[in-house]
């Protein structure tokens, strides 16, 4: 295995160590991965997390506008209750706490056990389960619709309706309408090499990709030959946009994702034949975002997320906020 | 060569006209592979650019408080003086324009031949050129150092003054105090495939690393056997603090730049060792950045930049600007 590492046991921690220490509003938790933000405001908090090794996802949000803390479990781990019971303690105060969970069978058992406990210390707590990714209805790790790039939004626009000063009912509530209305397909050029394993974690022919693949490198629907960017676009969004029930008119976000190893070159490309497709279909894109925000390691790949924008969460789509993806 | 694409000689517009989609405040100069701010000030206007391959740079830096355009040449290759002119026509003004160049013997010569022209058009231009690189004096297309990631400090610190108001003389001036202070060092993992060659542009064996290795594949100063983040960490920062006469007690501003495919993962492990050798050696880090400022298309590596910051420049480096990497 070809990385930069140090101890392979310790690579969470001193990565959010590093996190930490780039970043002067955020701390590391003492004893936990988790990384939380300075200067506690009195809204609801959001706490968010899962495995590692989709970085920026989700340390990377914590900031004014998104999430107040995020746990991280070992590479491709789900956090253990302890972890996300820890982060909720930090950040719960009396306005409540909303969790943000990617459909994952170990991720939704153990951010649910955390919020038992919580309640347990008169912590007023309610989760979101993001399955925004319609390639397949079950797989390796999930049961029902896995939880992909779809979450950076929900992180957004509930991060911002908390800032804003909503309540956790209103809050809980937005999170699941971007929930109800993201869509997200992705597609896989090859593996990517988890530390402790240190092995790849599938191969594809030189000529071969693999669509809907899951950010753990859980099986998609297909394999087939590469092709253009633009039959690959169009396959995709007439996939997202029959899933959402986006026609004419409608307004949305839509984010062009890399999976980690694919060049911005690539993306860019992309977008502008996602663009080019969706001005065709007559769909108008209120903000479209590229970039690596939700990663498997260095995977090549890509996803498109489309979220269908209602003024509401329009609204909170474009609040103001201080960090490096929006 | 497995890339996500569609003809090869579109690679560049086709990679413009996506990024000039995605974001609201730029647009592509009509015919041109030239990226441009809208909402034109009435100040000092900075151009940048370079051959594509190392994006963001320069396209992306094109914002309020660092680049007003950006010029791109075929991957890897410098632009052509028609192409410069053609952005410094669109954002010069009576203020002047600052060209930032990165030393290569072809961006050299192609900047200087359209400011010659500027010029007779009587646009005032004035040139700095970046040489950051402190691996090799020359290289397989430089006489003198190479100029890398140091260049998007540059962007930030010059581009934040003539935002400020400065005249020409004072945005060249400190953009030259940047230059003169700005020191930086990598290393490779690997080759990148330059769309149009389709092959990858070297080889390493499977535990061998390249130190000093240019951003377009020239040589480093040797190769060695990979090793922990932290020795790696140590090695390259003594180099820096010793060519940038950077000691006890001075302010820096220190840049972990990943080449394209290495993971934020170990962007961050490689960041908190810096972090704790430079705190070993009592220097004080004001601003830190890690991330994917200036890629070499997918190579895996990275490299570290060392600014020595004065007030003046700290000033600048702390101006707020709305972008999506500072």
């Amino acid at each position: 295995m070809k990385k930069l590492l140090n101890k392979v046991e310790n690579v969470v921690p001193e990565m959010l160590e590093g996190l930490a220490k780039s970043n002067p509003n955020i701390y590391k938790l003492d004893g936990y991965n988790v990384i939380v933000r300075k200067n506690k405001a009195n809204k609801v908090t959001l706490v968010s997390g899962g495995g590692a090794g989709h970085e920026p996802a989700h340390a990377g949000y914590v900031t004014y506008g998104m999430l107040d803390a995020a746990v991280s479990g070992e590479v491709f781990t789900s956090p253990t209750p302890d972890q996300v019971l820890a982060a909720i303690k930090e950040v719960g105060n009396e306005k409540g706490v909303l969790l943000v969970v990617k459909n994952y069978t170990g991720d939704v058992m153990n951010f649910e056990m955390a919020a038992d406990f919580a309640q347990m210390e008169n912590i007023n707590v309610k989760s979101v389960i993001v399955n925004d990714d319609i390639a397949v209805e079950n797989s390796l790790y999930t049961v029902g619709k896995r939880g992909v790039a779809g979450t950076v939004l929900v992180h957004k626009i509930a991060g911002s309706a908390a800032e804003d000063g909503h309540d956790l009912e209103y809050v809980a509530q937005i999170a699941q309408e971007v929930v109800d209305n993201t869509a997200t397909l992705g597609m896989s050029l090859g593996g990517c090499t988890v530390p402790a394993s240190g092995k790849k974690s599938f191969e594809l022919a030189e000529d071969e990709i693999e669509m809907g693949l899951g950010i753990h490198g859980e099986p998609g629907t297909h394999k087939e030959k590469i092709k253009s960017s633009e039959e690959h676009v169009k396959y995709m969004l007439d996939k997202l946009l029959e899933h959402s029930k986006v026609t004419e008119n409608d307004e949305i976000c839509v984010l062009v994702n890399g999976l980690g190893a694919t060049t911005l070159m690539e993306l860019y490309v992309i977008n502008n034949d996602v663009n080019k497709y969706l001005e065709s279909k007559k769909i108008k894109i209120h903000k479209n975002l590229v970039g690596n925000y939700m990663t498997s390691l260095e995977m090549p790949g890509f996803s498109i997320t489309v979220l269908k924008l209602s003024e509401k969460t329009k609204k909170y789509m474009d609040f103001d906020i201080k960090n490096n993806l929006f």
